[in-house]
């Protein structure tokens, strides 16, 4: 299957990624860059459902990690990638059948498809998470029983870290650490896996979704209603919601990196005056969106803040002071609600001092469709 | 050669490993308990001359590293041990034909003997420094090139990381990094080496030192003059020279631990009143000593505080206020006072503004030494 058909597929899904990168995650131009070079020469990365992987392939997920503007600067290499490959099957003793993606959105939502470029290996249409997350177990792989190591850092000077640990929060930690000391940025190999256990662990059609997102806005704009378009497709998929929560301009952004994280606070108004306060939380991600002090939507469900004409999305870097901006709440994969995973990746593991609940429920969304219905 | 015969050897060892641990290198108490459980079963740690190594065996350096509690709490284990020497030779694909110290002061001069008492694995009688550094390319291995990695760190619940580094430093920063994810204590193989290298770049001789300098103030307490005996035995070394610069009392010392170092100073003044005062700054290890504000030895030159009767050398973390102390300045091995290895560990690497001058020089021995000639 070739999803990826033109420069304008590539375009598309990178604004996709952006949309699940809720505010975190990178900024996905890096591998934007490196799968549209190859598709100028005609390389178009092979995308494969998870229908298609043998039982018994071998599956690595690949992403680069660390600062994204380090990433940025370093790993605008093709050969690099190719050696992270190849260093990975010697260590793993066999070849890499298919390459997945660890988290759709943001940056490493491209990074897997550029070296599936690169290289000719197939790359799953799945991740690990339907969303960008700020560490590497936050993943449904590592949830449900498939740990991130052994794993491989590399970064362009020749410095290879491999990593076995005793459990996936210390793999987190030992990989932050490393990465850090490395410089700030590096390709990871990580989650090895068969093809069988993919299949059964990770989010399927998610690479499809993030071109289908980034089309849907492209061809909204073209019409005139990128919201409308966005919210149509984004609500066609089944158990999933999307709505536009907020409708103003930003009068205050705060930014801070602290212990390795961007945190920070959006604070928004209405256009045209009004008492309302649309106030977002970012650490990495947006986190929580509270209107007039009530949580409307928070982790893991997703927030999105879209420029408020193109629907373009920004990351929570981009901020600024007088942006005119929509915001965007959108479910996560219900497989995320389970408890399992909001042990690992909900509110509480955010610092917030409050359970999760469906936005759906936040914004009374079920409750309309029930009187609509 | 079995050079340790009985624990009181054991024993001795270790004292001659706080001499020259210079303050720092961390408490041999550990690696003490782990050699003295085997001598007392009879397996006594076979340590060869740097002579009697083939030019190809496969030499690699075994070192504790991170915060000494840590180690003392967790790496206690027979099996740990053998564990990551097998885990050593699977990686690098052959045996190893003969372990080496890194660091002779303090901790890490036991942790090669105690895995040679347990596994049988010879110990080359010697080390890269001859003295406590806080790094792991602070040694004559990596400054005559022999690079620190490939090198293997492996902590007792399993977790394992293998670093391949584009130099030395980074090496350091990617394990101390890697050790304090880890949970700050983990054993580490590093320097893999020929016996042919490791007999050109090792210090020779320093584990039957660190015997001798033990028995010289041992014998000297049964005699009544551990200084004198310790004085005697230290300046039969060719091209080595010991003084005693204080005699005194602590009247003040501060401890600070920042940036995973343990900073701090030690003022002494004299017994029996005086306005003389002699100044210690410990960065892990003693640094510089000065009197009345002037420099009378400096890293690499090596300062020891001993206790003023017994002569056993007080490590900086057990310094306190009223201890009465005796202040050893010791010449470093004349191959670290070259330039090549200064720029490494000289002064000006621990943040001070002078240059390096031999404690001979900055104490007026060779003068000294003229007129009486």
């Amino acid at each position: 299957m070739h999803i990826i058909n033109s420069q304008r597929d590539v375009q598309d899904m990178a604004r996709g990624a952006v949309v699940l990168g809720t505010g975190g995650g990178g900024d996905p131009y890096i591998g934007q860059l490196l799968v549209a070079a190859e598709v100028a020469k005609g390389n178009f990365p092979k995308i494969i459902s998870c229908d298609e992987v043998g039982d018994d392939d071998f599956v690595l997920s690949f992403a680069g990690t660390g600062a994204p503007t380090i990433l940025l600067e370093n790993l605008l290499s093709r050969d690099a990638m190719l050696r992270v490959l190849a260093r990975a099957e010697a260590h793993f003793g066999r070849r890499v059948d298919a390459l997945l993606c660890m988290e759709i959105g943001g940056a490493n939502s491209m990074m897997p498809l550029a070296l599936g470029a690169i290289s000719g290996v197939p790359v799953l249409d799945a991740d690990g998470i339907g969303r960008a997350m700020p560490k590497l177990n936050m993943t449904t792989f590592s949830i449900y029983g498939c740990p991130v190591t052994p794993s491989i850092l590399m970064e362009e000077r020749g410095n290879v870290v491999t990593i076995e640990a005793s459990d996936d929060v210390l793999a987190e930690e030992i990989s932050r650490a490393a990465v850090i000391a490395m410089g700030a940025g590096a390709f990871c190999m990580m989650y090895p896996m068969t093809g069988k256990r993919a299949r059964e662990l990770a989010l399927h059609g998610t690479v499809s979704q993030t071109l289908e997102i980034g089309r849907a806005i492209r061809e909204g704009r073209e019409s005139g209603n990128p919201f409308d378009n966005l919210l149509a497709y984004l609500n066609s998929w089944p158990e999933r919601s999307a709505e536009i929560i907020f409708d103003g301009k930003i009068i205050d952004v705060t930014h801070e990196i602290r212990g390795g994280w961007h945190w920070g606070q959006a604070r928004l108004q209405p256009l045209n005056g009004g008492d309302d306060e649309c106030v977002i939380e970012i650490q990495n991600e947006y986190t929580v969106a509270r209107i007039n002090g009530r949580t409307v939507t928070i982790v893991p469900d997703l927030i999105t803040i879209l420029d408020r004409e193109s629907a373009e999305p920004v990351t929570a870097e981009m901020l600024a002071y007088g942006q005119r901006v929509k915001v965007l709440s959108y479910s996560c994969d219900p497989v995320l609600r389970r408890p399992e995973a909001l042990a690992v990746l909900g509110p509480r593991c955010f610092g917030f001092d409050e359970d999760f609940r469906p936005m759906e429920d936040l914004l009374g969304l079920r409750e309309t469709q029930k009187v609509v219905g």
